[in-house]
């Protein structure tokens, strides 16, 4: 198995508005480092996984939908918890949307997006596309 | 898939006494930095893996066991080599032990712990929670 | 010159309604890492600069006021831009303010703030305490 | 499963002559961080996956004969293109050539070579031993 | 005293044609990861150093003409060495000549560039500017 | 000023047997990373500040009178503390021992040595060689 990872960050303000997340109830913020791993079993033909400048361009375009955003406001969130796990599932989500009619993408096995929001603590989710 | 990782360092004297560790056969030392990943395959409903707090206070608990001893002395490594594998078992076993009983705790598939120390080394284990 | 760091993070939301700043003049948040070097011309008996659990602490509770805040409803940035740089300043004061009636705090040079706001860009403040 | 990882890097030059890799086509270089992870299921009687010292050498070995080269004049690459990818494939089997005939060797279920090529972007090989 | 930090990359491919370097005395490469600060004893009237996307630029635009190059054939390393001290030493020139006209470029102490030529290595480059 | 850096690291045992140390009074031990810069105010005609090979065989050296012992009965801390800052101007003072009879060596302006003893951690010392 193969794997390209791309790796941007992006800016957000937001709250977690239930007991069990305690101080960060209150409207804060993060920088989250997004790293977007795509996996697949053998490489194409140029002998990589993915032409890593579009790879580059779709996550860009996925995370410019949140940078610079209060994600208490983004519809994408409305009636949902911007968890760091959560938003490492939606980022995975969209750039397998993005990715789907692609030549390249239609290789893929899986989509891996780990999303760190400080040095100690990071989220991470798998998404199989094999089948 | 979803994870969720904590990050957290310790310090500690020890000795390796077999020949082919060499010069670490020799009392010695090490910061240990560990990264303790809680691996579930769906989000609870606050859309988490694990309360962030709570995972971190497990993780702290069982390194505070460790940190500032010289592990040639501590109970837990009698008549034990206490390589860089053995510690991240041995941590990832302490946080199963402690994580079993509870509610979220019950849902892991499993555990994987890295154990690095220093920039050009490190070990991990991976122990599955899902039987 | 000898010296100390200490880092920490903490976790803001603001904005930053000038035209200079772009999208950033939305409001949006940061993790921001903090790195508080003290300086000393020489240590003190116990061959240090200061204790680093105190040093710690103070940084702590500097940083704890910032924390899971909103800055633009911040008492201490009313009227003011919370930039990076701004940011370095507050925090090299306020752990100036903190240390200066401390034994070892009166035989410091000077304190370096850094602040990291994403991992291409970061900003510094010096401030001189030798006159 | 345990893993032991080994991070070295080299430096090279060398050209992708293939039109998706624009600008890249013309010759230019790159530092390489290989991270070699060794995987077994149990460890051996030492307590570890491998000899660390052992396992670094023969990465070192390994990433000889490509440090300060120009890959488009390696014979090993002769009619191949250089890829990140493809050199975490190259490092894999060349890694495991060397510890085939060894007893800890032969209990290695499998081999990740991760490839970095910048701070933002990285590839990496699974090698299945298991069979 | 103040300062701003911008981080970029380049991969370039050179040969360093001296008997002190050795194996590096081959034409081979490396990615270089510049962190150029600028400094400021005071903020201008927006609480920055300088606009970090206009300095993002230019940082980005010096760099752009030694990114996929071979620096052997470089025109403005003609006849000269480029050593990862030099090449911090080019950088903070030309960022330097790039910003001397700007306003708040006039304001600047001095600009101080690090290269980074791989995890164990690095180079730096100090320039006055307020004479 | 031009500068350049050599990053190695050491690991050893030791205890603080000062009340300010609390927790640290006991045996126990650290991964110590330590950078050593040498600063210079004119490149050699090499255009570097020093080899870099011989730099990192000189820092390699005194390193290795540290690695794998247990300071608490190394003879050059007999009666001293082993603390962090004391280790960097320990590194400093011996490698400038090391260079000062070589002609590079002898145009140095100064040194600065950091060591890292874990993430959120670090203390330096800087020596000037100009006088």
């Amino acid at each position: 198995m193969f794997s390209l990872t791309i790796r941007r960050h992006f800016m957000i303000a937001h709250s977690l508005p239930r007991e069990v997340f305690g101080p960060a109830q209150a409207l804060h913020g993060a920088t989250f480092v997004a790293e977007v791993t795509f996996r697949r079993r053998a490489l194409n033909e140029d002998a990589i996984v993915l032409d890593i400048g579009a790879a580059g361009g779709i996550v860009e375009g996925v995370l410019a939908g949140l940078n610079y955003t209060n994600l208490d406001e983004h519809p994408d969130f409305a009636g949902k918890l911007s968890t760091t796990e959560a938003l490492a599932e939606y980022i995975a989500r969209a750039v397998a949307g993005q990715i789907k009619d692609d030549a390249d993408g239609r290789e893929l096995a899986g989509l891996d997006v780990t999303v760190r929001e400080n040095p100690d603590a990071w989220a991470s989710y798998s998404l199989d596309l094999s089948a």
